[in-house]
């Protein structure tokens, strides 16, 4: 087993503007054997996220990426073998496996699955995305019922999944994407009541006739103009939750930030704050309990952009930073356990 | 006494760009009669605020001002007259007098003032800017013992107080002011622990080596370059307390917002939080209690730098937006009832 060849992808090179498929690299490699407390896994599902981009720029949550090492992502894998570590074979984990056929992984670093229906959901609604919606949502943005809530990226991983409990909490839910179709598949499918373009040159304009009292939370996935937009919009005691800068991520030169902080912040009396999922870690079951009743009952639809193959992993992250996901990408590595 | 004559100051043309005392024209008007449940009033004190240049850009969180209005501000007053008002002559009141000698005002809108001590204090450690340093930095900032908190405009009415509350309450604090002058005085005689000149070239770096743990609170009075250049430097959960952007207020084209944002709020999960004293009203009481003990111990020292005359509100006006001030800023506009 160890000596079977070991596909894996490597960031080649780091991007210093526009990330292209030429910065990564396939080889081939050994799988090794787990040493003490550690775990070896098989790779199935790889989650591909607009942040793998920012972790190529510098120090974010974690530590820079280099060039010449395995490109870094989040994994729901199969454990093959265990070494002296609780896990029996064949059990479903959640790790950061990266992009690559096979990982050796320490055990105190992934997160056992107890798995709900399909296995993609808990790479989307589920999963990181999913609760990433569910803990910046509720606990950042704080919604209440009536209000309204503008989330950017809508018809993202996060985005889709934010909007659509925002609209379960009886807010007047309006999304902001790049694409009309995108745009008309909110409205009609998730129960969006209004949707914006970015690309629009009136975007402020039509923020505002999409959001006739104003805007009173913004989940902001994207910061820059998208973000600089909402400001003036936003109501007395808003909240910006943020959760994402997709908008900055993919470039070496981060644009200036958005005009009207801190002026705005302080005239209208706006909370905006980030967070990390992880901050909520303890509250994981729960929130998983929640979204898998409201996915059970058809309130939260689940939207997934699944592609095949390891190799397809550098395409599927340069399209995602252009925009041209519907829902939560995900590469399929390798089958589901038998 | 109705037709004496009243001396006012108006605003007589909205600046463009830096504001100049040519901007103002000083008339006499008549004095009037105060109508049902109206007070006549007369300036003793009137607070010269840089927000009072704000209220000429747009709208705040009042009415723009407009070319030939008397010039807003607010005043500790005595009640010269009551119509059919709970007042009695000789009350000493907190308004929205603008400036002028002799103001009508509605008694709803004034808020009797019991005098402890000087009655600048009022205007000072005991009134607005008192107060919203107390509440900007307690409920908002809501620093902990061993904690390091950055105070902008630390010279300043509100930075000076809230340097000294943050002191009080165990934190280490550091002072950023434009003058190496006040930063001594800050160190030798207020207690912050170490100062930082915003005018230095290497401002980012000056920061960094005061405050060799990071921030957890920054006090922003000043939004601008000394907001980017503390983002950076913020520590994971740390809360920046958006009291005022005097470094946007003079000017007709607001700079970009700060690079950073919201970038950094979300790595580090920072929380960025505009308020108004306003929104505290029913606690003013206690906190006034509070600070006055305070400076009745000498633990919070009262920084006052007081003009004669209402013909130098102009010049104490532009002055203050160039920073020439040490503490609060008031104009003697008449004197203390006998």
């Amino acid at each position: 087993m160890t000596d079977r060849p070991n596909r894996q992808i490597l960031l080649a090179e780091r991007p210093t503007g526009k990330l292209e498929e030429s910065h990564f690299k396939a080889i081939d490699s050994t799988i090794g054997e787990p040493g003490p407390g550690e775990l070896l896994v098989r790779t199935i599902l790889l989650s591909i996220d607009p942040a793998n981009r920012a972790w190529m720029q510098g120090r974010t949550y974690r530590e820079q990426l280099g060039a010449g090492e395995v490109m870094a992502g989040y994994t729901l894998c199969e454990v093959v073998a265990a070494n002296d570590a609780p896990y029996a074979t064949g059990a479903i984990v959640a790790c950061e496996a990266g992009w690559r056929e096979y990982a050796i992984v320490p055990a105190n670093r992934v997160q056992p699955v107890t798995v709900r229906g399909p296995l993609t959901h808990h790479m989307s609604a589920l999963g990181i995305t999913g609760l990433t919606a569910y803990f910046g949502l509720l606990n950042v943005g704080q919604p209440k019922k009536g209000e309204t809530v503008v989330v950017s990226a809508a018809a993202g991983a996060t985005g889709s999944v934010a909007g659509q409990i925002a609209r379960i909490e009886g807010a007047w839910v309006v999304g902001v994407t790049g694409s009309d179709d995108k745009n008309r598949m909110l409205e009609s499918d998730l129960g969006f009541e209004a949707t914006v373009n970015h690309r629009s040159e009136t975007l402020r304009e039509d923020l505002a006739a999409a959001c006739p009292s104003g805007i009173d939370v913004y989940f902001d996935n994207v910061g820059g103009r998208v973000l600089e937009a909402v400001l003036p919009l936003m109501r007395t005691h808003g909240r910006i939750v943020c959760c994402g800068s997709v908008s900055q991520y993919d470039s070496a030169t981060p644009a200036p930030g958005p005009a009207g902080v801190p002026g705005q912040l302080i005239v209208k009396r706006l909370r905006m704050e980030g967070f990390l999922v992880s901050d909520f870690i303890g509250e994981w079951a729960t929130a998983q309990g929640q979204l898998a009743a409201w996915v059970t009952s058809g309130e939260l639809q689940v939207l997934e952009d699944v592609v095949d193959g390891l190799e397809s992993a550098p395409r599927a992250l340069v399209g995602i930073l252009a925009g041209d996901n519907v829902g939560k990408r995900i590469v399929r590595v390798g089958p589901d356990p038998a």
